[in-house]
């Protein structure tokens, strides 16, 4: 097994309505913060050999919207 | 200016319920993957000199439940 991570973001240019609302919370609290982004992470072991693209693709995430990055963790 | 991540999981050892869902769907597709995690990433550009700790801890994280990390992006 090893352990992956998958980093998924919302597409540049589109609207991240949770990173505004976090931007405005940071804002109306005093720090001076900009382009906040709002993702999610997915951690998980898998047996060598699985195709992640198709589980990230199909099961994980939302590439109409969504980009994604994997990473390999120390496990 | 620089360019931060605040990758946030749930503290091991808590339930994860989303992450359960996840790893039972992915089962159910035919994955054989384990110890299924779900967490949240925030990045965000910030001044120099920001307090991040007071912003991860007081602001972005529920530190009761949720462990943190922050990762400093190229910009």
């Amino acid at each position: 097994m090893r352990r992956i991570r998958i980093r998924i973001m919302p597409k540049k240019g589109l609207l991240d309505p949770q990173g505004r609302a976090v931007e405005e919370m940071l804002e109306e609290n005093g720090f001076k913060v900009k382009g906040v982004r709002v993702g999610k992470v997915v951690e998980m072991s898998v047996p060598e050999g699985t195709d992640l693209k198709k589980l990230a693709e199909e099961y994980v995430v939302n590439t109409l919207i969504e980009d994604y990055e994997i990473e390999e963790l120390a496990s």
